[in-house]
């Protein structure tokens, strides 16, 4: 359990931040499909560290190597597996940190639940850079849900101050909303495999990720019924539509056609530069830790990709279940 | 796929508002754990109809019948099922909007995913009556979480005017806030595994909720890292606690031992006594459409005792997970 | 885990042999197929207890009822779920086994792992008599498959000689053979997901089932490739097929259209009449014991259903897979 | 789904015959756990091709590259990734084999699922050589329950001769008996998850797997009730046992304490030298086949350590499920 994701398509992901490789196996997808590694790349770019002035320096080139899957340029029905080395590792920047967890990381859960075992360096797996191989995944969803006229986007609807936050050694979050356009009416099943369940189940794989909402969301809890009830009408094309899209394109957890949408919450980025007050687990201590590595003031700009990547994961998933008897 | 749901226990829910019973069954519980049954059933009775001026005047007892499972008051490692047979069913409510989808339910998508053949009385499936299902289960597993410490408290923090909203033939929501108590750390796995992707995955099996969040959730998207971050201290107990709670009790996936809290928000009821616009399925006519059945004006405090269920449902999964060697 | 099988249809079955009631849940059927109770009322009569002088004089109707799922004889989408209520229960019977493991059985097994909190009485939830539960979600897998040209039928190839065995208070076994004709060319998965491992799975879900074998099995064993391998040839038809078939239908996996075959071997029914050695489980001493009950000489005739049953799910199962770029 | 299992641990084999590498994921494995590399490598080269006259002159060192998972020797509870790189490939061996599939391989089923995408060279995924991958996984659960306590150890009982079948152009197959020594009572699952399942399940992952049959097997069908039952006596340690063994230490789909026995039928290498009959899929027109390529007259002697891999991995994988209430 844990890194591996099993549904119509299969997905799982592994490495540690300063391992040998971060990578993901990507089973399940139809054969014949045609893989763009450029386009892949630019969208591996968006996320990829150094490309902004608020972003980690660590400088990583972030380009996959494919193992296995794909032929000639299209996939050939086996599983994708692709793998990223990393490059850029310092981990000494981590020993002073070994004993003393982070606030806001998940060194201290994964301390007691690893037993000390765990690699803390940068996080070990559950390091942000594991981004980067959901991100391999949903690139290549992303471009067969294309060839389909299914397009998937996401934008920052809301972020902190990230040039002051920078100077004070401080980090700022943000909030993501993703749009897919282009669905047919009847993705999703009900009650545990509804579309709200599949996306949150992947979304929730980001780190830094603290909530998800869809449609009008949180805001649909200060809504009369009247208000919030999406009229059906006929479109110009004759097909039925809903004349508001508070539902966010998804009831009773099956796709209506209109666009799915749904918003996401980024917290600020635990590691900062300011000292913070936290416990030695060794010696149960307190103490003063400064982190060193090098971290993003706000990582909301590169998670965007990653959202993006979810997403297309859920939905071609969704595809893949055959409804109809066959 | 869709009602079933297997992890370390595998819950699967069947039944249609007004057909023969719905029901469920739960597998993977541990042998020789007490049920009380009268307790269970005042827990039922905190979700059934007809217990405040504001829900459905719809009668339903509500009284499970144990099939399986359960010997001598003990359940016995057999999987548990229990049904409930509806009583008080009027499908003739729903003549009148067989073909007439209604705003903001799931008969339009259920009409094309199933192609006609859906049970479209009370919205079949996807009623929130089978929310009692999931009471049934959820109550199980919060006696047998009691017993070791663990408390599961959900509440209303917001709710539209809902005596307003009646008179007017309208509907209201609200949000509920869910607080887990007495958890270990380390629970959870990471990535798509964690706490948040095992409570959000049965959570959205709710029909009416529309988001959910984490800790301080939305909010942290406006916070800097230097107010996010929970600092560790030293509890007086000796052990290592965080002194703010941003966080929700979850790191990285996996407890921390702090109160693990999460919002849910429910949107308002569909099911509204005014006039509504929508479109014939058979004729694409455009129509309005009058729903009869009885309906709650709010259905949050009703969803309370679910939001709790399916909290309690996450954490006895995520408890048999054994991740130390055996 | 354990009674519930998640892929893309979900079967969870439940219930103990002189508890209140068996059945399941059947979720993932597509909708609009049309399911003749009676027919399958005749296949469920195959399985049933007291049709011939082998089998055990307990009688049962073992006439499902219906709760959910069903609309006007067609499948709605939603999960079928069904019980049977258990009638002739003589759980009085058992008393007398109950510290004492009945050889053959799962009593000791079944005892230890749920410390003495299992239901005894006819072997509770691992009684035969689960395959019931089986055969309703089997049953109506086959009339679907058959309406697709896809029909399935065991037959028994070898079995002890029951009427001796009778008389001597004694059992036997046997082997059955299933043959699965009309089926596509493409079903099934490389690795772990099979025909070979799907239908396995679902097989070694009935009691005193001891091996399986596909195609020539284990006498391939023996043979040399140039005797084995099927050649391809030109069907009459144009279609490719192979000239024997000792691969039994299944070739990496999956499916080449020819006749998919398995045997399943049976072992003798473990309740015998004869006195047995045991030991008594609480106080640790050697003692004999004469198993009252009822039961049957031979089961291999009753199993027979079963396997068409546990073929049937695993065959529509692996249909429901869609392969083929949405 | 394919090529990925997941339980309580997670396997993801990914890779093809001739492609860049070959590789596995294994998760849920955990933390703390001490895995000699040396002793896997031993263990890989009993796999490996070109240790015995009888097997493929390919060479292939066959030495993992662990990416991820290991820590200063010891599993730090996050994913363990490996790649071997394919080295001696020869693919254009395969060219004339293209559009012609090869008796008793998965070129046919393949070329028809994947429509002409897949990987043909040494029948891509579908290659024996992806067993390398489940040795890796395996070969780490032997370590863990080896200083459980746990031995698996395979052998062959049954084989062809190979040296007049080299000689001839053809080839032979073979029985593996495996025994699991050292099993606690109680592990496994009724029904669907049972021992015999989930070994089965992996089993029929190894390619040439014809058949499996637990204890007695097949024989059992041909014994009375009377010799098949084994009686149960007090072991000089105290402990409960049986008299004999022929339900191959499991009873209910659990661990009885008693050695766990199966036996694998492997067929004889489908690639043999002989010319053979088949069809261009292109052109539809019969033809005369002859596989070049390097090939094992008897892949017997290398399925050993796979059979091996499959029962460790299912072992482990039943002893993290948690059935004692936590």
């Amino acid at each position: 359990m844990s890194s591996t994701w099993k549904n119509n398509l299969s997905l799982s992901i592994f490495g540690q931040s300063h391992g040998v490789a971060i990578g993901m196996t990507l089973d399940g997808v139809p054969a014949g499909e045609a893989i763009d590694l450029q386009a892949l790349q630019a969208f591996l770019d968006r996320r990829a560290p150094g490309k902004s002035p608020w972003s980690t320096p660590r400088k990583e080139s972030d380009t996959p190597e494919f193992l296995s899957g794909l032929l000639n340029g299209k996939t050939c029905g086996a599983p994708i597996a692709a793998i990223i080395r990393n490059e850029n590792t310092r981990s000494q920047d981590y020993d002073n940190v070994r004993n003393i967890p982070r606030p806001g990381h998940a060194d201290f859960t994964a301390h007691v639940k690893y037993r000390g075992y765990q690699d803390v360096s940068g996080g070990g797996h559950f390091s942000g850079r594991l981004t980067a191989a959901l991100c391999i995944a949903g690139g290549i969803c992303l471009q067969i849900l294309a060839r389909r006229g299914i397009m998937i986007e996401a934008k920052i609807v809301a972020m902190g101050d990230v040039d002051a936050a920078k100077q004070d050694g401080d980090s700022v979050g943000g909030v993501i909303e993703c749009t897919v356009n282009g669905l047919p009416v009847g993705l999703g099943e009900p009650m545990f495999d509804g579309m709200e369940n599949k996306i949150a189940g992947l979304i929730f794989g980001i780190p830094a990720v603290r909530g998800i909402e869809f449609g009008t969301g949180f805001a649909a809890a200060a809504m009369c019924g009247s208000q919030h009830n999406d009229l059906f009408i006929l479109g110009d094309d004759g097909a039925i539509k809903t004349q508001t899209n508070h539902h966010g394109g998804i009831l009773g957890g099956i796709t209506s056609g209109m666009p799915l949408t749904f918003r996401v919450a980024i917290k600020p980025t635990p590691s900062i530069a300011k000292a913070q007050q936290s416990v030695n687990v060794m010696t149960n201590e307190p103490t003063t830790l400064v982190v060193k590595g090098r971290h993003d003031p706000c990582i909301v700009p590169r998670a965007v990709p990653c959202v993006e990547a979810a997403a297309a994961v859920a939905v071609l998933d969704a595809m893949l279940m055959q409804n109809a008897a066959p």
